[in-house]
């Protein structure tokens, strides 16, 4: 397909996201207009084929997408507010990382621009862009994803999330959780291994299977549970879990590994036991987690 | 292949996970004997073809691969210190759990008993014992490993991890360590979008993908980090994580849900920070976890 017959897009903000996205739209020849603050950042684009806009308004004008991705919301509305009058017919797509709350802001102020707007959360780095198995999360306007999800598809899996533009960013930081969840977890038991002289390139293969395998299978089952606020303890409960956890702590003590994390998650299963969930599944631990805002199925 | 080809097995011990194993035994038609405390348990089994042995001595002498599963060790050495004259020669494959230190000191009593041991530990709960996707992780003898790898592997996948026989069972407590950080920041996450009427197995579709996409990346880059002593904060680092988790804590606390484990995660990222690892990579998290004990390597 010749590049006149892509959709054009515009990229405002080349940070290093920001120029990761224009790359990838350059790369499948969608003409691709950028604006920066700095001048400077859009020269490595423009040597690749970028149209470089002059203004904010000129970038917003040369598409009917338009991309933006700033450090924040404050950046957001300095570039965005001057070229409000813009916005009326085009797609605004907001991949600026933010809260939930800021997000329906926002998509309150261009839709009343008459701008269809959708929320974007990038669930991976710089590098990860362009990569078909990289997930883009969406939510806000159905009819502006679906106009644009074959050029959004050129980023990575566009995924949409349903019409409150919030949830893709609460998504994105429930993920984050618990990727950070997951980092330590696994580098607590990298050290406790370590410790004995376990490569940590040796104790990660087999981690990664054991993510990607039995424990990716207790998720699926366990949410299933959540959804259904009953949590059978078939196989293991939360009073089994509780004493094997005291083999974890025991022995990373004796190798001199910091404990806070495994601690807290004893102290945590100890709260669901306390609540009444001895007897069932790891899942009722939710339970003593969720607020009294969280909406019980 | 007819059942007199394959090879003979006992195992001793019949709770949940015993009888698990017995069963695939049998499944794949391998002459089978089992003892447990209690007879009645036996009842099933014998019904599906088992022998059943009327003393632990008849037990161990019924095959050269002697497979134990009892509550602990202290279960362990009241079956088998009173036969231990039944064991020279044959392979005595331990599966029971226990600490590495446990294991230590059991195989030394083995092997001084003239048995060739190996550590076990079962990395699924029954229903997955058979399925070849499932994780046996076995160290102690080699040559015991090698001579019945073949039986072993109708369990699930027989991984050895190396002649020290402490490495299984601190493989384990890693390993559950790994999947009790991941449930918890997994319930958390779900609790949060909950909070906002996302369904936990809508969510856990996507949580499961980026398990097994961006985050076990990012585990295999940062786990050659780990072995180099090097942590190079390229795209994400320690101070850029720090402040991503406060729109995460905000998130949750905004909705009630109970902070606990997110505050010690950036709780542990600010000791890394303080320590100089700012600009490194989450894997310089180790830093701060690893005991003196740990070997740097
Ligand atoms: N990097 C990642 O891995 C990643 C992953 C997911 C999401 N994100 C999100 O993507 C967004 C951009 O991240 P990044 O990594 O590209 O950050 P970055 O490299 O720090 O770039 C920040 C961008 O914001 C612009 N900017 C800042 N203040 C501005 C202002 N007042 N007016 C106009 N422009 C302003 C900067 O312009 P100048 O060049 O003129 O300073 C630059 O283009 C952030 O919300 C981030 O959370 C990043
Ligand atoms: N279940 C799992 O998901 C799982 C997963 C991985 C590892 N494991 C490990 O596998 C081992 C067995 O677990 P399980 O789930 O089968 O436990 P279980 O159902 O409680 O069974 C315990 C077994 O130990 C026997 N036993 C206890 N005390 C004894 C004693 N003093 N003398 C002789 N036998 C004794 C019991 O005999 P009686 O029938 O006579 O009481 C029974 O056969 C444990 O070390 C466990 O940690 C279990």
């Amino acid at each position: 397909m010749s590049a006149e017959r892509r959709a054009p897009v515009t990229v405002i903000g080349l940070g290093n996201m920001g120029t990761a996205l224009a790359a990838a739209f350059l790369e499948h020849g969608h003409p691709t207009t950028v604006w920066n603050r700095s001048h400077e950042k859009t020269k490595a684009l423009a040597e690749r084929g970028a149209r470089v806009a002059a203004t904010p308004a000129e970038a917003v004008t040369a598409a009917e997408l338009v991309i933006a991705c700033v450090l924040d919301y404050d950046a957001l509305h300095t570039v965005l507010d001057p070229v409000a009058d813009r916005l009326p017919g085009r797609a605004l797509v907001n991949v600026t990382s933010g809260s939930p709350e800021q997000a329906r802001d926002f998509r309150d102020w261009a839709e009343g621009q008459g701008a269809g707007y959708l929320d974007g959360a990038i669930m991976t780095t710089p590098p990860g862009v362009g990569r078909p198995d990289m997930m883009f999360l969406y939510s806000g306007s159905r009819d502006t994803f679906t106009a644009h999800k074959e050029t959004l598809d050129v980023l990575g899996d566009a995924l949409f999330l349903g019409p409150d533009p919030a949830v893709a960013s609460l998504y994105d930081a429930a993920l984050l959780g618990l990727m950070w969840s997951t980092f330590t977890g696994w580098l607590h038991g990298t050290a406790l291994v370590g410790a004995d002289k376990v490569a940590a390139t040796e104790f990660t293969a087999l981690a990664n299977r054991w993510l990607g395998g039995a424990v990716s299978g207790f998720l699926t089952r366990y949410a299933a549970q959540v959804d259904e606020g009953r949590y059978p303890g078939d196989d293991a409960t939360v009073d089994v879990q509780i004493g094997a956890i005291d083999h974890l702590i025991h022995a990373a003590a004796d190798r001199g590994v910091d404990n806070a994390l495994p601690e807290l998650l004893q102290a945590t299963m100890r709260r669901a036991q306390a609540a009444g969930h001895g007897g069932d599944s790891y899942a009722s631990v939710i339970e003593v987690l969720r607020g009294s805002g969280g909406a019980k199925a």
